[in-house]
């Protein structure tokens, strides 16, 4: 027990969307302006479950993001009506969504402060999902680029993600720690190829990153706040 | 100059789309379909040259690829119409842009030969543009994934790009060799860093990417076919 708490971390990587800054609070506030919009036509609630069926729909064709939900949004709007909406009424849901790119980053309470403490001692990166561009705006927009040696951007965050990653820069798994708000993305798939990881979970979580654990993993570490990461011995060294 | 030549080469980078596999082409057939579709509503020219427009407008918060494309199909629509257009043409023309995820991906001659031969004696990558999903999409589709070792996807390919790739791989512009269509994206950039660059022209170029260069580089070679890669000197060593 002693010696595995010993094993010197080499490299931390950090999830970006609600971990390092708000976001998913925007998708929130943004599914609720488009339902209520809609409910000249249709039901708030079966509003909202037909948008989830159709961000589902599109989550393999076109993946994670502004764009795909965007794209998401007219279709909704489309289909729900039979065709039948306003199209003034879709100019507007397009606006809705294309005007997410110009919301601001609101860092999370903590970030800099411990990423200023673990900068050159550890070697930091994020890997995010998401959209490329919007990804790589908001990294520039949160002035934290210079904390990161690289920012990788993928379109899912499995196990064969983080090996892949790892391989790439040589640091075997006891030697990476990972963190992030989402069990599904962050925690379980790091911790299930011997990494280790810390669970911060964010004030609202989106259905489709929710998973079930049973607690099993010795090399989880349950926070409430970023700043907390400090506090793990493994990190002190 | 014998001196220069003897340089030997330990990375090469292809672009993908229209170097490794068409791509324009489709871009190029669904602009056509649509301003076909959209004559019931306006001239075929007036709607093309509104399109351009769009998506030009549309680049810097939506970037390249697939789904900002079926945005801007849809923006354009609804404001070359004034909001006037039914909304079943709307949907139509959402699957236009979504039917482009589904496209087979069809090689370009040669591709799988120069690829055999170059592989082992070169670190082989490729660095385009676009959505980080669809362009993994068409590697995996392609069947090329085996050849590189690295897959990078980027929001533009200008000077700092690549030398922000190179300080990652830690290899020297004289020693590396990039290989694409574009002379504005893959070409110019390379050669202005200290880099070698085959360019391979695709019988479309999006107006976007071409660009004016006065044929004093050095380190260009101006080829006809992919197969001719195997014909330079700096490569054969």
């Amino acid at each position: 027990m002693l010696l595995e708490r010993q094993v010197m971390i080499k490299l931390i990587a950090f999830d970006a969307d609600d971990t390092l800054w708000e976001n998913e609070n925007f998708f929130f506030e943004v599914h609720e302006q488009y339902a209520e919009f809609m409910t000249k036509y249709v039901p708030k609630e079966e509003m909202l479950q037909h948008l989830h069926e159709t961000e589902m729909r599109n989550l393999q064709p076109l993946g994670y993001g502004i764009k795909a939900f965007t794209i998401s949004l007219m279709e909704a709007a489309l289909s729900i009506t039979n065709n039948k909406i306003d199209p003034e009424d879709l100019s507007h849901i397009l606006q809705m969504g294309k005007g997410m790119i110009e919301r601001p980053v609101h860092l999370l309470d903590g970030v800099t402060e411990v990423l200023e403490k673990l900068q050159g001692r550890y070697k930091l990166i994020t890997i995010t999902k998401g959209d490329l561009l919007d990804q790589n705006r908001k990294l520039r927009k949160a002035g934290l680029a210079d904390y990161f040696t690289d920012f990788i951007v993928v379109n899912e965050k499995d196990e064969s993600t983080y090996t892949g990653i790892l391989e790439k820069y040589r640091v075997d798994p006891k030697h990476f720690f990972m963190v992030g708000n989402s069990m599904k993305s962050d925690v379980i798939p790091a911790l299930e190829i011997g990494a280790h990881a810390a669970h911060i979970p964010f004030r609202y979580t989106w259905q489709h990153e929710l998973a079930e654990h049973n607690g099993r993993y010795e090399n989880l570490y349950e926070l409430k706040h970023m700043c907390e990461l400090l506090n793990i011995d493994l990190l002190k060294g």
